[in-house]
């Protein structure tokens, strides 16, 4: 097909009960860390869909109407590039159940800050809760150092 | 790649100036009335960047903090992806004026269903301004017929 590229769709959730939002402390040694629940889109699976589904799958927990607030995103050095989805989702269901992903609890947002971030969480959180921020997006510049920019 | 898909990445702007839209009255054959300005992502750009691009190509504004709202999406019969990134700008500066792609014009927001509208329009409009939706997602059926879903 004409003008497509290759790409790596995942997603990401924000889960907000009142003042507190849902971590996941994730065991991934290639990105340890506290962070929010998600994982990837399934060939052809509606985007909506997906979240919701791994949000349930990591979290024990059914969330009603994610909103998309942004994307996290980079080009590969295999010229592909990987996307993250950011969701919010205020209103869900069910009962708190972790998964082999890491561990999930709420914590205060106000708090977070003084958690063990996932490498990139800190900036990543400004694009789930900042109005002006739509994008998180990552370049390797030719020394081999990643720039991140806020867009 | 693991986990990859091809998908072609697209977007659409809603360009806001308090209670009117800008619509583009488009004049592709193969999708033609009244939508939003917007275009392809290139390869490697920042997403962001693309629909401030696009918008200032199809528009001559220049809009500021463009916010994601939605994706519409559908899976093609060649198993690629087609993604439309949505977006809205409440803020530009520049001079209106056309492009190739079709007449740019600002209209009331509440008149916009009296216009012929482009096809799928009406329900994307959902998205762009509904809380509660982020996604119109189309799939086909093994009779041909596409369904369309608001997610």
């Amino acid at each position: 097909m004409a003008r497509s590229e290759t790409v790596t769709l995942t997603n990401m959730c924000m889960v907000v009960d009142g003042t507190r939002v849902l971590v996941q402390n994730r065991v991934d040694p290639d990105w340890s860390g506290y962070t929010f629940p998600g994982g990837h889109v399934e060939k052809g699976e509606s985007f909506t869909d997906a979240v919701i589904r791994e949000v349930r799958e990591e979290t024990g927990l059914t969330i009603q109407a994610p909103k998309l607030c942004g994307i996290k995103d980079w080009p590969e050095d295999d010229g592909s590039r990987y996307m993250v989805l950011l969701y919010r989702a205020d209103r869900f269901t069910g009962t708190l159940a972790s998964s082999g992903e890491g561990e999930v609890s709420w914590v205060e947002l106000a708090e977070l800050h003084t958690l063990p971030l996932a490498d990139s969480m800190a900036n990543m959180l400004r694009v789930f809760l900042e109005e002006d921020l739509s994008e998180q997006y990552y370049l390797r510049k030719p020394d081999g150092q990643w720039v991140e920019m806020l867009k």
